[in-house]
């Protein structure tokens, strides 16, 4: 933002008119020293913004928030302990137990470091350097180039981006558009892939409440759980780590959310956004949720099933919950008629001024293109969801699509199917088998099946589900892994009934990704002219759409009306988790923490609190720190009145969900006896 | 209570250690003069006691409150106007419609005194006088008599007090026993038959949140509707009514709900308790839940069946959730726990006075006596249903007994047959035709039978349903109304088949009848010696339980935490009945008051609100009001955490739900635009 519009938007700030919403905004390292240091530090900022972010050094203590698979995490101590979500380290207690050793029910504390238990599957990643690449993958695009051709030119600038960074020893690299192309970031990053656990609470704890709970507020959930970084075989000492607050929170406490928030949709024009309704979230609540329907009655009688499937399953009911959530937000917030009077008004705005004249051909172009789009909805809503369906198909696609993506140059292939992609493709693909349940598996299969046919493809007329299954070897781990290598050729020659039908499919994804990319590309022209109009009317910082880049929101400890009549208090308390206690799961305390509520004042224990901040997926796990820095809690959920947050900021309902640190430490300490730990934490 | 206690418990409640908690307490008009004026005031009470109560007439504002067909309502003009629930005169409502005049729909105003509608069934009684009867009634007992001569000697005895009082010109008597008999009061009234609907709002108002929202905050519900007494054909001038408040109520504000609680059973022992709890509230929530099922199943295709069984079902469902809402309060209020506490205390404190030595006894006899019953619980719980279950069969059952009945000298009849009660019986046998619809009554019908069966009662082996159906004429109204008139012999040689049935149950009526009387007569005896302990170990004022007599309980406008995290506000807005509008039953606001609405500020009109008052089923249309005795409210319901109250008084969670007045003048101010009506009740 130039200066000129900064103090304008200062001015106007201070003039009352142009105050923030609540904790509106994931404002990115860079934008965080664009914001008035003023209102920050009267927000409830101790520290001077410098500490956050190191203009100079493109660095600061938000760096000490990292992404753990996709997940948000903190460092928590000098020697690599890495706070984040139970669910976050879920695969990791997976991966552990066994029948006779169930670190899932039981919950896991190395005593020890020589205890930790190794990950062969978590990464964490740790930001580096931001730089703005954005004239360099512009200058990519052929002139007079169609969207395809520019779409395909400015990947692979990017690509050679991250090759070039990736260059330097250790160092993982990603290009990331921010509103929608009309800023290229160059992020690098280094990775850390000896991940150990360090401890995790029993199930009932970090899952208490379950699905019955899940998005849901009052919540009484202790989703949380550590590991430890090591590089070297030695732990990881970060340059940047959040201390524990010795005080708690209470209510109206200013605090920072940090994290790395997965994908929002706020710059889509009000048609857009429509679409995402009607074609997007309107059937992950009907679809998914028929899903769920049959593998719970495909694994009711087999207790081997349910675990196998129980990922997945927790997986699609927090799709399937979410689409509806996005349905009664829209609606309740009215967002998209506020972002259709917005639009309007920036239209409106635009219109007199000549300079904008493409933004608002731009916006024409987004809605036209989104009509057209829409009469294709269902079906590529069914070919996306082959990654979220049957693994047998995921599987099978996933095999053919790498044998011909192999055999290209690196730098042409698909970004998924890149040599440096590779091992984290094959560990995925052999984590998967645990999730396997043919008869779960079956059951999807056929309802994906029979969907896909009333879309008109034709492809698959001749293909028996059952017979499928009983022939495959695709569902066969050591077969499968096999076959990670081999050639088109290899394939085919198998004759295998899914790689067959795999093949089969396989022009019409491929087109189905050119249309996706033509249409990327288009957006990725009109996206930004667009939003150009959008902040210049604003006339103040704007915070981008999320993108899985590290943001961090300022928000404060505050309760909410849910309807007329109810308030819900922002802090909940352990009595709140023992009032739910049925001793039937999801609500079965374990007998240790029963034993030692039992013993104090349930009532002053607090155990979850909301802020206001602006969150969405990818930031699970997000540390919450204090206006001097030290964690106060972590982020693991939106309220439900919130889902739609992902569309539009309503300060009224906008609320996160927070395990409060003095939980976790009394957990350690009254609970686990984890005197060593407590002592890392400070906190003994 | 003598002088002597009562200065005890004064100079204890002074000292802090014996105050009240929260409203509990339904005091008798009696018990209101014993209280401490002083902490009446201190209360919130503006008016003198003695203008509540005039001890040396025995009457008094309170006696503005008049019950009108099991619930309570109270005088708001001085021409007769009656404020009550919808609910109340619901009857009423369907009397008067017809498929192209839905008064139950539309609602109805009588913009005339011409334009009332009189009902046929509708009654009002209002008290005028109270006598202590207890040493007559207790004098009748024969010396050494059995339980089963007692009670019909005691029972002989008030018949004849009341027949005496009767001979006083329009003068309508009881005897009411308080404390299971330690007090007998015959309770003087006087009846007005002559009752007009003036106004009812939509069935939509009036039940806004119907079966959902029902015993649930927040609340959103319009639950009154006004009449008429007249008296000779002129508007009957009251000698008390309530003016209505100028100002509402805010939280904390004093407030007295005035009424006719049916019947509490605090006096009950741990034991007692128990048996309610498992052999009559949880097979309420069974049975009745079953019943309800099939009725709807049976009356899915046929909305002229919906509307005949809509009253049926009302009632059941009522009475199911409440049951499964008696389970929930007694465990979440620790209730039998804590009264199993509390006779122990007394036990003890008994065990060492001699004069209460057989106190002692008689609740050891009390507790064996409940242990015997248990063993035919559910047989007995069968015979009761009859009333709220299949139609044909409780008419049946009725016109048997009341062949045998009427031949008997008036005295010598059940109480519920004699002379005085016929007009009254008659009146039901002909309303209840319109809720008969024969699939509903045969299902229902069908599963008593299946129940009774299991229970081996043998009586009933060659009966058939479907056939008895098809052949018997009971469902008949005019044949019915004949079968009134008829005795024994001419029922008899009916041959019906469900008469045959019902002259084969007679016997075992008649035996569990009698069961119950010598119960009742052993509980009459036993009760009163161990509620003298409990009370005198008090030490103050303790208030009975509720007996369908006029009580007043004095509360405060209050809120509430149903849970951790979770405030409940004491008042609700109408913006909150927009809020849960979605244009389907049970939350579809008509439009004439959606177009009001939105005229204005929703969030600032008050639609109900909460107190910690103490009531129960019968305070249903209770006049609520404040420290000046004007009207701010009417009582429709209790909270869902509050249903166990009957058992016990939990301050945390007892609160009654009340039609804030204020919402009732709009809707007729800005709705009906009703200026006649709001000029007579001076709100204009």
């Amino acid at each position: 933002m130039s200066t000129r519009i900064w103090m304008k938007w200062a001015a106007l700030a201070a003039a009352g008119c142009m105050a923030l919403t609540g904790g509106e905004g994931k404002w990115t390292p860079q934008q965080v020293l664009e914001l008035d240091p003023a209102w920050l530090k009267k927000e409830g900022l101790a520290l001077p913004v410098s500490r956050l972010w190191d203009p100079r050094r493109g660095t600061g203590l938000l760096a000490a928030a990292v992404n753990i698979g996709g997940c948000s995490a903190g460092f928590v101590s000098a020697s690599g302990l890495i706070l984040t979500n139970h669910h976050c380290l879920f695969g990791v207690l997976q991966e552990h137990s066994r029948p006779q050793r169930d670190l899932i029910t039981n919950g896991f504390l190395a005593r020890t470091r020589e205890e930790e238990l190794p990950s062969k599957t978590t990464r964490v990643t740790v930001p580096r350097k931001f730089t703005d690449v954005t004239k360099q993958v512009e200058a990519a695009a052929p002139a007079g180039g169609d969207d395809l051709a520019r779409n395909k030119a400015m990947d692979a600038k990017q690509k050679a981006l991250v090759a070039e960074c990736e260059k330097t020893a250790g160092a993982r690299c990603r290009v990331a558009a921010f509103d929608g192309g009309l800023q290229y970031v160059l992020i690098e990053s280094f990775e850390l892939s000896d991940i150990r656990l360090v401890y995790a609470p029993p199930r009932a704890i970090g899952e208490y409440g379950g699905e019955i709970d899940n998005w849901m507020w009052p919540r009484h959930t202790g989703d949380f759980a550590m590991a430890r970084a090591y590089k070297d075989g030695q732990p990881y000492v970060p340059e940047f780590y959040f201390p524990i607050a010795r005080d708690g929170v209470k209510t109206g406490d200013f605090v920072m959310v940090l994290g790395y928030p997965g994908r929002t949709v706020r710059a889509l024009t009000a048609d857009e956004m429509a679409d995402q309704r009607d074609y997007f979230y309107s059937p992950r609540a009907t679809v998914y949720g028929e899903w769920i329907r049959l593998m719970e009655e495909a694994t009711k009688d087999s207790p081997a099933g349910q675990i196998a499937v129980a990922a997945t399953l927790k997986s699609l009911n927090n799709a399937a919950k979410n689409g509806q959530g996005q349905l009664a937000g829209l609606k309740r917030g009215r967002t998209i008629e506020k972002q259709k009077a917005h639009e309007d008004l920036v239209m409106t705005w635009a219109a007199g001024r000549p300079e904008f004249a493409a933004a608002v051909e731009a916006k024409r172009d987004l809605d036209r293109r989104a009509a057209a789009r829409r009469k294709m909805a269902m079906r590529d809503f069914l070919y996306q969801a082959i990654q979220n369906g049957p693994l047998a198909l995921k599987q099978a696609t996933t095999l053919v699509r790498l044998a011909s993506e192999r055999v290209k140059p690196d730098m042409e292939r698909d970004t998924d199917y890149m040599e440096r992609e590779l091992p984290r493709l094959r560990d995925r693909m052999e984590r998967e088998q645990k999730s396997f349940y043919r008869p779960a598996d079956e059951a999807v299969f056929t309802d994906w099946m029979t969907r896909f046919r009333a879309q008109n493809a034709t492809c698959s007329d001749n293909f028996v589900v059952k017979t499928a299954y009983e022939q495959t070897r695709v569902t066969d781990l050591q077969e499968r892994l096999k076959m990670f290598g081999e050639s088109t050729e290899q394939l085919r020659a198998r004759h295998d009934p899914m790689l067959e039908l795999a093949f089969r499919l396989e022009p019409e994804l491929r087109a189905f990704q050119t249309a996706t990319k033509t249409h990327d590309g288009a957006v990725a022209r009109l996206r930004p002219a667009w939003r150009k109009a959008v902040i210049a009317q604003a006339g103040k910082p704007v915070a981008p759409d999320a993108n899985s880049t590290l943001r961090v929101s300022f928000a404060h400890v505050k309760g909410y009306a849910p309807r007329d009549g109810v308030i819900y208090t922002p802090q909940t308390t352990l009595a709140g988790m023992l009032e739910k206690h049925t001793g039937e799961e999801p609500f079965a305390v374990p007998p240790a923490v029963l034993n030692a509520a039992a013993r104090m004042d349930a009532s002053k224990m607090p155990l979850n609190f909301l802020a206001d901040a602006d969150t969405t997926g990818g930031n699970s796990g997000s540390p919450v720190v204090n206006g001097r820095g030290e964690l106060v809690g972590l982020n693991f959920d939106r309220v439900w009145e919130n889902v739609a947050n992902d569309f539009g900021y309503n300060p009224e309902v906008a609320r996160n969900v927070n395990v409060d640190v003095r939980f976790l430490l009394w957990l350690l300490r009254d609970v686990e006896k984890a005197e060593g730990l407590l002592g890392e934490l400070g906190a003994r």
